[in-house]
C-alpha cells in the first residue's frame, strides 16, 4: 500500500512558486519545503491499489461513518468520537463509548489521517481500512461482539444493498466487513483540510503573518520539525514520549504493548499537528488542554529546550495557521436507510 | 405564540389544483383536505412574534444543535438523540444520555416538530424554545447542573460571540440561555420534510399509487385521522393511550404527571406521523418496532377496530408516503469554534 510520490507535490509546489513570483526569494519557504509538504488537491489524494477511491465508495463511507447502528447500542458512530465539526476528534481526554465507558487514549483526529505510517497512537493498524475494524468490536467503544454482528446489521438494512452494490459493483455479495471498512477509509481519505500554511508552502509568502513566520522558523530551528514533518506535520514515525527528560506521568507503555520490544516502551506515533489548535486536549493521555503548554512540554521533554513564553506563543500561532476546512460534501449528514425487520435491536 | 394561518395554505392548495387540473375530480384529495394540510414552503414556515426566524439565528441554531459541549460530558448534543440522519430521532426505545444512562420515553423526532400544540410526549413544554431548555439540565440526558452552566460554557468559547451577536444584534450581551434556545428553535423550524403526500394534497393526484391511496382512504374511514390530522398528521391534541381497550402494559401516567388532573392518566400527545416509517420504535415507550403492528394496535386500542393484514399494510404504505428529506442546508455539520482557556472541562 505504499504510494504518494512526494516528488510530484514538490514539483507542483515549484510550479506554484513560479506563478506567485516571490517564493524563490523567501528563504523561509525554501527551508520549510525541506520538512513539510502541502496537502494534495482533493482529486489527487492517493489511494491504495486494492482500494481505489471512487465517488460511490466515498458516499457509502459517509453513510457508514455517521451511522450509529454500527454499534451494539445503536447510539455510537465513528462520528461520535471523531466528530467532523470538532476537527475529527471529540474534545475530551478519553472518549465515551458503550454504556458510558471511557477509553484509555485520546481520540486521534480522522482529518488528514491517511498521511501517516500507521494508525492509532501505538500504530497497531497499518492503514485506515484496518483502523476502522478496531472500534467496532472494542468493548468500551462500539462494543459489537464480532464483525459478523456488524455485517448482520448492515445486511439486514434493505437500503444499504444499493449503495454497497454501487461501491463494489464486481462483488456478488458486496455487504461485507472488508467492503465496509474500505468505504469508510475511502471517505476518510477525502477528509483533508487545506490551510494558510499550505498556501505558504505553495509559494504564497504572504499567507503567514510575521508572528506565524517566526513561529514556523522556531518550529524548525528548535527541532520540532525533525519529528513533526511531512504532509501532516507528524504521523511519519514513532518516538519515545520523553526523549531527553522522562515524562513524569508515564503510565501507558505505548507501542510496547503491540511489539513487546523493550525499546518501544513509552513510544507513540508522532501525532499529526494539522488543526491542532482545534483539537485539545493533547497527548495520548489527553492530559494537557493548553496548546502553548503542550508546546513547552514537548520542547523540554523531547528536545531539552526551554522555550520563552513568546516563543511558545509564536509556535502555537504558527500551528494555528494549519487549521483548515474539510470538503463541504464530507460534512453533509446522510439520511440513513431504515432498519429492516431482521435488524438486530439496540442492546445496552 | 399563535400563528400559521391555515387558510393561506388552503388557498395555495386550491391554486395548485387548478394548475394540475385533475384534483377537482379526485374525491380522495378533497376528502384528505378536510383532515390534513401540506407543509408550507421553507420560506413560509411561521415563526413566533418574539422569535422571528432569521438566517443568522438558523445558522447559530445549527451550531448549537450539533455541539456536544452543551452537555456536561461534552459528548452529547441535541443531535445525539435527535439525529437528523435518523429523521430527527435515534432509533432506540429510550435514548442514551449522561454516563450511559437511559431515559424513560422514546425520543420525539425534531423534524416537523413545530406543528404541534406542545412539545414532549406529555406536552410539558409549550413550544420549541421551552423544549430545548429541558434536556440540557436533565440528569440522564445532557446533565448540566444548571442553565447557567451552559451559558458559562458558551460565553467561554470565543468563537461563539460573533454568531450570537449576528443572530441577536440588539442585545448588549447576546450569549444567554434564552437566545440559545431561540436559535435552536429557529433552526428546528427549518426541519421540514416535504413528501409525496404533500404533492398529493396540493393536487398532484398521481403522487400516491393505488395501495397508498387505499391506505389513505382507510386512515380516514377507520378514524385514525380524527386524531392524526393537521400538517403533522398528529401533534394537534392529547389523547388517552387506550381509549376503547386499555393498554395492557401501561405504566407511564403520561400527562397526569404534568397536570395532576385525574383525567390525564395515560394521556399523551398524539404524535406526528410524518416520516413514521423511518422512526421505529413506536409509542411513548418505544415498545413496538413494526409499523404495521403499531397501526394494528392503535386501531384496536383507540378505535375498537380490527384491521385485516392487508389494511394494516396499506395504511403503513400510505404513512410511508409522508417520508421526506430535510433541507440540505440543515444537514451540514458546522465546524465548531474552539474552546477557550476558561471553557469548563468535560465532566463524567
Amino acid at each position: 500500500m505504499k504510494r504518494s510520490p512526494f516528488s510530484l507535490f514538490g514539483l507542483l509546489g515549484v510550479l506554484g512558486m513560479v506563478g506567485l513570483g516571490s517564493a524563490q526569494e523567501d528563504p523561509l519557504v525554501q527551508k520549510a519545503e525541506a520538512f513539510f509538504r502541502p496537502l494534495p488537491e482533493l482529486k489527487d489524494v492517493p489511494s491504495p491499489k486494492d482500494n481505489p477511491t471512487t465517488k460511490e465508495k466515498v458516499d457509502l463511507g459517509r453513510l457508514l461513518y455517521n451511522d450509529p447502528r454500527l454499534s451494539k447500542s445503536h447510539a455510537i458512530s465513528c462520528a461520535s468520537c471523531h466528530n467532523l465539526g470538532l476537527y475529527g476528534a471529540d474534545g475530551r481526554g478519553f472518549s465515551v463509548g458503550h454504556r458510558g465507558m471511557t477509553g484509555v487514549r485520546n481520540s486521534n483526529a480522522t482529518l488528514n489521517a491517511d498521511f501517516q505510517v500507521a494508525q492509532f497512537w501505538d500504530g497497531r493498524a497499518k492503514d485506515l481500512e484496518e483502523q476502522a475494524l478496531g472500534p467496532m468490536v472494542n468493548p468500551v467503544e462500539m462494543a459489537n461482539d464480532s464483525h459478523e454482528d456488524v455485517v448482520r446489521t448492515l445486511q439486514s438494512i434493505p437500503g444499504y444493498r444499493a449503495p454497497f452494490q454501487k461501491a463494489f459493483p464486481k462483488d456478488a455479495q458486496p455487504v461485507t466487513i472488508q467492503n465496509a471498512v474500505r468505504a469508510i477509509a475511502a471517505f476518510e481519505r477525502t477528509l483533508i483540510t487545506p490551510s494558510r500554511f499550505d498556501a505558504f508552502l505553495k509559494g504564497d509568502t504572504k499567507a503567514l503573518n510575521k508572528e506565524e513566520r517566526q513561529g514556523l522558523a522556531l518550529f524548525m530551528d528548535k527541532g520540532c520539525s525533525s519529528c513533526h514533518s511531512g504532509v501532516g506535520l507528524g504521523g511519519t514515525m514513532f518516538q519515545k514520549f520523553g526523549v531527553v527528560k522522562p515524562n513524569p506521568d508515564a503510565k501507558d507503555l505505548g507501542r510496547y504493548v503491540v511489539t513487546k520490544d523493550g525499546s518501544d516502551r513509552y513510544v507513540f506515533k508522532v501525532p499529526v499537528l494539522r488543526n491542532v489548535a482545534e483539537t485539545a486536549p493533547y497527548f495520548h493521555d489527553g492530559s494537557v488542554w493548553d496548546l502553548e503548554k503542550a508546546v513547552k512540554m514537548m520542547a523540554e521533554l523531547q528536545l531539552g529546550v526551554q522555550l520563552s513564553e513568546s516563543e511558545q506563543k509564536q509556535i502555537a500561532l504558527f500551528l494555528k495557521s494549519t487549521t483548515g476546512h474539510p470538503p463541504k460534501d464530507a460534512l453533509v449528514i446522510p439520511m440513513f436507510p431504515a432498519s429492516g425487520k431482521e435488524t438486530p435491536r439496540p442492546r445496552d
